[in-house]
């Protein structure tokens, strides 16, 4: 999407044309820089330290850091730990595994010599396969703002409120739950949307209102504390969230916090939608509360919190007092009893295992 | 409660006999710092800037503000502006306007060389019976602790999620929503804490984590997301909340969030019970959604957070993007079909208009 009304992308081949460039997505908001991978060490440890984040732009990453593992040494050794390795660099995901999957297909059955290209081109069309999924996604639910504008008064601006960041910085671009709303902003509607902070590492305050803000899209920064209160009182139309993985029977892994939000829009009749790209269906779980496990992350995520002090260097402050235990889950379980339906690629769907098999007939179902 | 074994009051009269002493609670966790009130505008300050917060503790800390108004000016329109000034400085806590009525019926009638220390004796009087009431709660309280630990194993806590600050920091000691767990623990029941970290202000991270910490009692801090996630893996036994205001019809208004928490509740079959001292309830107002306006505080307690830096200064860090709107609510409503029970000082009753004012049958129900 635009920055400041330049078209950027999250992940890019470097003109030395082997070297991947990434926005360093830590020192956001406050500065915008970009960090170059040049071996699968430095690519895993990007999505490990979470300078990239975001179930398909983890995917993306993983699959240039392969390349770079072949291109140092093209051997089934260096294709195994590659795929150990990165495999490791994020437990929750479900789109590290789908794309280290696919280019591992691509090059397993090949010479030495033709594997390095080889994952370069899957690595390639990885990315561009992202951005054409998200835009049938913004596509697809474009029609959902559209039915809320119709029945807006002029002045009145379609409120979304979304959590975490699925945006276009967690995908190469476009976004996932942020794809209807960039559509429907580039196309005129009024729409405005509510940015739960996110806590702990405060992805929608300083990611999804960036992006926002950089692109020109109305939004207004929350604590998360808050979406409940604002769908009691009428001021939130629509929810829609992003995923790290959707089970077989349509239940849903995003960011923590994201169930209480689900809860609240059932409570108060706000429909609640899902954006994902197909390769975040894991058809080989079922319920998703039970058989996903979540990760937890470093205490300190909870304990401190880093921004800008006011001489303008970025600081770290701890606002938990020393000696309190922190526990610190990354991920929650947001059943699929709860969502209004998923915006894939292929169409609106029920959260369901008839409606997820039944749009993706080809998938291999529970075999994996 | 205990700091470090030692017994602290959060509000009392200096060696002086007249100036009010407070604990300044923006300084902790990091610090203890405590602050003398000599004027009224220095104790409406102390309100308005949350040196102090909490519903009771507010209404303690007005009652003294009113005594330092007639200490300097004791006509009817000192107190007159007492009240109004006083009044003023947080919209939401009704027991501000119950304790300043409270005071100001201690002197109205009563010749200017009476008034002030009818007004000192009076807030003396406020304050423990602030104690005395929430005693009680927690003694009213403590059979739920007791019965859900007689269902552990040993080596089992019994877990309790609060949200806020309901402690005895928000009260003149023992707390409400912390009462029972204060007991609990001090009668050797096995009791574990979840403090949600209750953005934008971190009250659960900052104060709810020290007090508990200071006495000794076993906790975790989470992000205000968090609960949810816990409770779906049966990690949280019972909730127990604070209030700042509950209507005659039982519905309750407490810190933002709160309300999120009410529904994982249900969702999980979790009991959830708010503690409340019966000032607390506001009989003037039934529906809670729809009557008890919310405050809106300051946007950069969302766009900012404040801790300790790594060399020890207390430092501000900005999380938002410049430019990028926030909004701020202070509270939110939980509904009185969502609540278990609300528990006060006269026992564990049903949130409903005719448990409340059977309960309290003294009180002017609906003509205040």
């Amino acid at each position: 999407m635009k920055v400041d009304g330049k078209a950027m992308r999250s992940i890019w081949v470097e003109p030395d044309g082997w070297s991947v460039g990434i926005i360093d997505q830590t020192a956001l908001p406050h500065r915008l820089v970009t960090a170059r991978l040049a071996t699968i060490e430095e690519a895993a440890q990007a999505i490990r330290s979470m300078l990239v984040r975001g179930a398909p732009l983890i995917g993306a990453v993983a699959a240039y850091g392969v390349c770079l593992a072949l291109r140092a040494d093209a051997s089934e050794e260096s294709l195994d730990r590659a795929y150990a390795v990165l495999s490791g660099a994020r437990p929750t995901a479900i789109n590290l595994k789908w794309a280290l999957d696919e280019i591992a297909a691509a090059v397993r059955n090949r010479p030495r010599s033709e594997r390095c290209a080889a994952a370069y081109r899957r690595a390639a069309e990885i990315c561009d396969q992202d951005v054409a999924i998200n835009s049938a996604i913004g596509r697809n639910g474009l029609p959902l703002i559209e039915a809320i504008a119709a029945r807006k008064k002029p002045g009145q601006s379609v409120n979304v409120l979304t959590h975490c960041n699925a945006g276009w910085l967690a995908t190469v671009d476009v976004g996932t739950a942020t794809a209807p709303i960039y559509l429907a902003h580039d196309q005129g509607l009024p729409v405005h949307v509510f940015a739960d902070e996110t806590r702990p590492r405060n992805q929608g305050a300083s990611l999804t209102a960036w992006e926002l803000g950089r692109h020109g899209v109305p939004h207004t920064v929350i604590a998360d504390n808050t979406g409940g209160h604002l769908m009691q009182h009428g001021l939130v139309d629509l929810v829609i969230v992003g995923t790290d993985r959707v089970t077989a029977n349509g239940d849903v892994c995003n960011k923590i916090g994201t169930y209480l939000k689900a809860l609240a829009a059932r409570d108060n009749g706000v429909p609640f939608y899902v954006a994902l790209p197909s390769p975040t269906i894991d058809f080989t779980t079922a319920d998703g509360v039970s058989e996903i496990p979540i990760e937890q992350r470093s205490p300190d995520e909870v304990a401190t919190v880093t921004g800008r002090a006011a001489d303008g260097r970025i600081e770290t402050v701890r606002i938990v007092p020393e000696g309190s235990p922190v526990a610190n889950y990354a991920f929650d379980v947001t059943p699929a009893r709860l969502i209004t339906g998923l915006i894939t690629e292929r169409g609106i769907i029920a959260a369901s295992r008839e409606a997820l098999t039944g749009a993706f007939p080809e998938r291999n179902h529970g075999a994996q």
